[in-house]
């Protein structure tokens, strides 16, 4: 009888612990390091120094310079100032995030169809584009099934429109932004690399504090402030700087980074033991996502019970200590249909069905024994349940038909 | 020689150290509580839970109903989410903090002259008002120079013109909206009395952490989110909330609440002998702002001495340990010549020479004493150089004449 005990949280991809190391990083600058970084005497100075020095490791860590990285309160501010560096019509994934969904609806775009896998290919985009399109945005790695886009050959797209225009003598801009929240720490993240213009990352996935993330943008990409104020982050964010919260980035990031070749192989053989586990107990099971493992996130298993509702899989769950979710945190609290899942054309009743698991930092191989274990034993309840509904209702169809 | 032993911080207005209780408030958020607050399990409901109550908190502090607070990453936020809820011209004192007066540069505004003590009178506030005018933003209490607006009586005069409008059938809105990051902590902060539509508060000056702020906005006021995303706080600021920072706001809010009354009366009384010790000492030092103690920011005194220059001051003090301001942090640091100083009329050889010092809840009894004595020699030592350059250049005027 220790079931109260347990506490196995398998939902990372949408929040992260602050990791011990980070949290220690931090709390100098929460107490006796407490400086104005706009202060002229040496303290706030210093506070500067610790913002600036922060803001060198991360770009360090992505490859870029220093001065092309703008601090932002989280993901979805930099994805926003993002979108902000262009006036015109946009394109974007079917299964972008809902922050880039939220942004776009007010504006012109067109939304860039995916495979079954969840994959945009480099022609899908370039089948939206238009001479007028001056963004695409295009996740690093999809939150909810885990597929890792290539990104590299879609910006061979993107610059190939973009030199046709040059050469047309049109002056229509063409940006290609990825948000790498998702990415951050289980795949290489480098800006250069990635192909990308404008790279949006966070430090609350990768196991620093919440609200707070960065913009990278290409030299030469005029940004728009959302926030007017007293001229921080060369006037892109106004406010008091957060330097504690820069300095955990950082160190989040470096960790991250350090230990992710190791980590993601770990979490990978944990990830595909519970997928092979749950798939032989369950053969129709569904998993979504792609099947080479180089385009998949490694800590992440979606997988649908066709038939049963993800709402009571997940409460059913909870109850025995097992924290997951279905999809993003916001559209899983609203337990609606997810917009992904449609894009991929999984059909309803399939989709209905769907976990999302991602493992994590704090993950332990018994942790993921347990939890196979309880999730087995919740779906066989869950079906048996409905087995035992369908025959009742078939019982009182021949008495009274 | 125990001199290099010294650390006496005295710009409180800048910055404030986040408070022990406040930060052993935060911790569990960042660790065993770090769920995202969408989630659909018991810990993330939890999570959520943590927030609303964070809210409740904050709201009750400060009489109003929680579902008119919305959590912001920082006072400027929350300023410029107030500026957006109207479109036409607005009105602003000459000595509004920076985000204000970059929020409204790039639109059509007024800026309504103070008193030389820095008052905003509501005769000056009606004489701004033009029939167009949608929004007035008068901070409650200036940071600078410390004046508390009379804005019970300005908010009367709003409202004069509000009924004017409806009894004459104009359709145009009108807002009252105070900035009462300076005032928190300080003055009683209590949103029906302040006459006020809108209030923003900080947690990063009243010893909470920084970009954490909040807008309380009145019932039916449309305001436009600036960023957008998953629908948190009603859909006016995306992005998974700060948990953590919202505890820390709450905790914070409601100690400096607590404590107000009697560490107003310690600090006044520790600020009171400051200013004594050093007019007594330079009887040419000009204090700013008003002279009656009920309309000044009992922690603050802003003393210029004529003739000297507050840099070097500052740096001079800073290797004495001793760190204080001239003004704002991000205009100190850019050492330019204050907008508030010109608005009061103070002339240019005596603002040149201002120091704003400001106490705080670790500031001490011996801390005065000894910051009292180290800015007396500064500024004695600064009036003898100034003076021994004077004669020599009598001196070589004497010779080369």
């Amino acid at each position: 009888m220790e079931t109260h005990a347990i506490d196995i949280y398998l939902d990372h991809a949408a929040a992260t612990p602050v990791d011990a190391r980070v949290l220690a990083a931090m709390l100098p600058y929460f107490t006796e390091r407490f400086d104005n970084p706009s202060a002229p005497y040496a303290r706030g100075r210093a506070a500067k120094q610790a913002l600036e020095d922060a803001r060198g490791r991360l770009a360090r860590a992505i490859g870029a310079k220093p001065a092309n990285v703008t601090l932002t309160a989280g993901a979805t501010e930099a994805n926003n100032l993002a979108f902000g560096c262009v006036d015109g019509p946009v394109a974007v994934s079917a299964i972008e995030h809902e922050s880039i969904m939220a942004i776009v609806e007010a504006r012109e775009h067109a939304t860039i169809p995916v495979e079954p896998d969840g994959m945009v290919t480099p022609a899908a985009v370039q089948g939206a584009l238009t001479p007028r399109t001056e963004l695409v945005s295009i996740a690093l790695a999809n939150g909810e099934i885990g597929t890792v886009q290539p990104l590299r050959a879609i910006s061979d797209v993107v610059r190939a429109e973009r030199r046709r225009r040059l050469d047309a003598g049109e002056e229509t801009p063409l940006y290609l932004h990825t948000d790498a929240t998702q990415a951050a720490g289980l795949l290489h993240v480098d800006v250069s690399s990635t192909g990308a213009d404008l790279v949006t990352l966070s430090a609350a996935k990768i196991y620093g504090p919440k609200q707070v993330g960065l913009l990278w943008a290409r030299d030469g990409i005029a940004l728009r402030p959302l926030v007017l104020g007293g001229g921080q982050e060369h006037g892109l964010r106004g406010g008091t700087e957060n330097v504690a919260g820069a300095v955990g980035f950082a160190c989040a990031l470096e960790l991250a980074i350090g230990e992710r070749v190791e980590e993601c192989k770990r979490l990978s053989a944990l990830r595909d033991t519970m997928q092979r586990t749950l798939v032989e107990r369950f053969p129709d099971a569904v998993v979504s996502g792609p099947r080479k493992e180089a385009r998949r996130l490694p800590h992440l298993l979606h997988i649908s019970f066709p038939g049963l509702e993800a709402r009571r899989l997940v409460i059913a769950l909870d109850r025995r200590g097992v924290s997951v979710g279905t999809g993003s945190a916001c559209a899983a609290s609203k337990m609606r249909t997810s917009r992904t899942l449609q894009a991929i054309g999984l059909d309803r009743s399939i989709a209905d069905g769907s976990l999302r698991i991602t493992l994590g930092r704090p993950t332990t191989e018994e942790q993921v024994r347990d939890a196979v274990d309880i999730i087995g034993d919740v779906v066989a309840a869950e079906y048996a349940r409905v087995a035992a509904q369908h025959d009742w209702s078939e019982d009182r169809g021949n008495h009274h038909g």
